[in-house]
């Protein structure tokens, strides 16, 4: 009999999941099960969608009836799975029950909403799915001053486009710095003044106290002060989304994510569960920086995850999900910025001594018309030398070279061997002869040698 | 007594090396000879200078007069060093002799033009020095139809600023692709392709026979055929320029350049000179990939071995120069064209099997607007596993892919420990979710498991 396998959640993870399962067994039975009206998309590409910058069914890359006929995928959309057996190996969705020989549980993220009054009113919003992004743009017909509440690269990504489209925008964050934890205060203050210098107003060290309004929203409260606005969307982070592993009693670290093998298994008072497979944003990782748990809520961490979960389900030779870096990259108005392994805030929550290298340079020959800023904040490990993280503030081309740390990271470079070891490709329209990285990582390297 | 010290050469190596030697060592005496009428500048400019992109004056960064005022150095133009003794530790120069500490020989590489008769015509040019590109950018004026010879990246950048120029731009190689030895054919042949639908002409497999005219240049004869020029171009690339080492006996290696120890110190019948020290285009290096020797004519590199170079002769704690992956990257018109460690063939000439996996995509997400063609291609050695080459062809951000995958070769990662361990950063105006590099990889793993 062919192997039945149903993956429970329709984002990155799942479909990937999903597909790799099908492609690795094609003979398989695979079935995916989601809440969501619209599957295969990218969150990430939502504030972009609000402004219309794309269209929703350019971000939509396939649909159920695609998954269906050109991959042999059954998917119930707008079905939530009641309950898990995986004693019986059973889920039960829409009245219905349907056996499993292997399951993947990808059930992604919740956005966290603050528990203040009137987060309930009309036009309070979170961006999470298609359908939020919709309803938003549709709310935000005729309104001009909206407030987001969370100065996270979603809500900064949200703000331009809100401001794009002639909004008068209010940020509101609890921290002192935009992008906090993954960004350094440092950096993530020429990202503030960039978007200031746009128009975007920040309001900063102050947690939203209320949401004020009758039946729609009227204004925001936040640290004693009113900020009037038609719209409000919370932009305040993910946490992961345990309502089915918590119901079969799975074992959740010590960051809120599912405790699992390097075969993206969980497990449950300590033992692995069999045949169950997890994948994306409710999924703790190991750290590639650090010795220790880490959460890399990333689509591009969900596709790798989706793919050796999928690649374990289908019953193929195991696939391993290895330890994170986590790098990540976020187009925020003119600028682009990027990072990779540990902040400095996080490295002291690691409780590691920081050395830290800057440079500011161009992302072409410094004659060469149409370079960009480019500054560069390389962070290294006092007591081993390793290099644990790097940021890229870039006009272009910060991807690349965030991915390029990333690959020195994991490989363990010290900042040394990094000097010596490394090289960057040169073209006058492309790069610097010597890369700003460098200038970094030398920097580093002289505190390191205090 | 303060240190002396003498470099000779004013390129990449040798500014940088002047530069590092009197940052690390302020007291020290630093003088530079050199032949050429500017300095510090990058000969992989010139095309657009001769284009007129930019201008001959922001090419070179910086006058002799800046580095005499702002950086304390000393550089004689237009000076050809005679003689080095270095018993005696002198350089002879222009009637006078300068004794020296420590000397730097970085006289770089002299582009080879093929014996063939008539290269000494009128017209005909090579492309190395900004004294160059300027008769070029003089000559061409009235001029409509040009030959390039040779269609490595110089000649093919060249051949897109001529054609801009509104040039009839023949290419002339020898052998039967661009980009020959650094790139494969397949990838070679997609900017073939590209060019010849801007219009410029190729003729492939067909060495410079003759270079015919009175006192001018008025055709060119390749493979039996004429083709009639008013300007023609040598681009067929660059030897060690060894006349200096030559004379003073140092040891030169297999493939042509300087035998060197990691402290970049050349050696004479197999024992190191001391306080010689060389950089740039003459240096034979280790490479990074295999065991052996290669060459790395790259300006990046050449910057890299003048820092080390510099403070080796600024007397400072040894700096070691590392074995070479050698990244390029090479704009040629609408297309980046990047390189790592070895191609298909330079591994056979390793004695190397290897393994291939190609994939295509799209710089940015499928449904974000302005996404350009992304083709990666992926070398893996049959026998180890291990990634030892990458070619990436792209619109945009080819260079930090390719630095990427530099980090990766070198720190000697499978193909296999690459899809585990690699991540990369994803936001939809800069990357896809899972970028094609993943795919290539995955592709050679699968022809790596057959």
């Amino acid at each position: 009999m062919s192997k039945r396998i149903i993956v429970i959640g329709s984002g990155a993870a799942g479909m990937t999941a999903a597909s790799t399962a099908k492609a690795r067994n094609p003979a398989a039975e695979v079935t995916v099960f989601t809440e969501d009206e619209d599957i295969a998309y990218s969150p990430c590409a939502i504030p972009w969608g609000i402004e219309g910058r794309t269209g929703w069914d350019d971000i939509v890359m396939h649909t159920p009836g695609f998954y269906e006929k050109e991959r042999g995928i059954k998917v119930f959309t707008r079905t939530k799975v009641e309950s898990v057996d995986d004693a019986a190996k059973t889920v039960a969705a829409g009245g219905k029950t349907y056996p499993y020989d292997s399951l993947v549980i990808a059930t992604g993220g919740k956005v966290f909403v603050p528990p203040v009054p009137g987060a309930d009113l009309e036009n309070v919003f979170i961006v999470r799915t298609v359908s939020d992004g919709k309803r938003i743009q549709k709310a935000l017909e005729g309104v001009s001053e909206v407030v987001v509440g969370g100065a996270g690269v979603i809500g900064l990504e949200l703000a331009v486009s809100l401001k794009a489209m002639g909004k008068d925008v209010t940020v509101i964050e609890m921290m002192d710095q935009v992008i906090p934890r993954i960004a350094d205060k440092d950096m993530a203050d020429v990202i503030q003044r960039h978007l200031e210098e746009k128009g975007i107003k920040f309001v900063m060290k102050a947690p939203v106290q209320s949401v004020n309004g009758d039946v729609k929203v009227s204004s925001v409260t936040a640290a004693g002060k009113e900020y009037p606005c038609g719209v409000m969307i919370f932009a305040t982070g993910i946490r992961a989304n345990l309502e089915i592993p918590k119901a079969l009693g799975l074992d959740v670290g010590q960051l809120g994510g599912l405790v699992v093998s390097p075969t993206l298994q969980p497990y449950r008072r300590g033992r692995l569960v069999p045949d169950v497979y997890v994948a994306g944003d409710l999924v703790q990782c190991e750290s590639a920086v650090m010795p220790g748990a880490t959460m890399s809520q990333l689509g591009s961490t969900a596709v790798k995850q989706g793919r050796v979960a999928g690649q374990n389900a289908a019953g193929c030779p195991k696939a391993l999900f290895g330890p994170v870096a986590s790098p990540w990259v976020s187009v925020i108005g003119d600028k682009q910025i990027a990072g990779t392994g540990l902040s400095t805030g996080l490295a002291v929550w690691y409780g590691v001594n920081v050395a830290e290298g800057k440079a500011e340079g161009l992302t072409r020959a410094r004659y060469y018309p149409g370079g960009k800023e480019l500054i560069v904040k390389v962070l290294a490990d006092k007591a081993t030398h390793r290099i644990i993280g790097a940021q890229i503030i870039a006009g272009e081309e910060a991807t690349g070279r965030i991915d390029w740390m990333t690959s020195a990271i994991v490989s363990g470079m010290t900042a040394e061997e990094f000097l010596v070891r490394a090289e960057n490709a040169y073209c006058p329209p492309t790069s610097m002869v010597r890369d700003p990285v460098f200038e970094a990582v030398e920097e580093a390297c002289k505190k390191l040698g205090q």
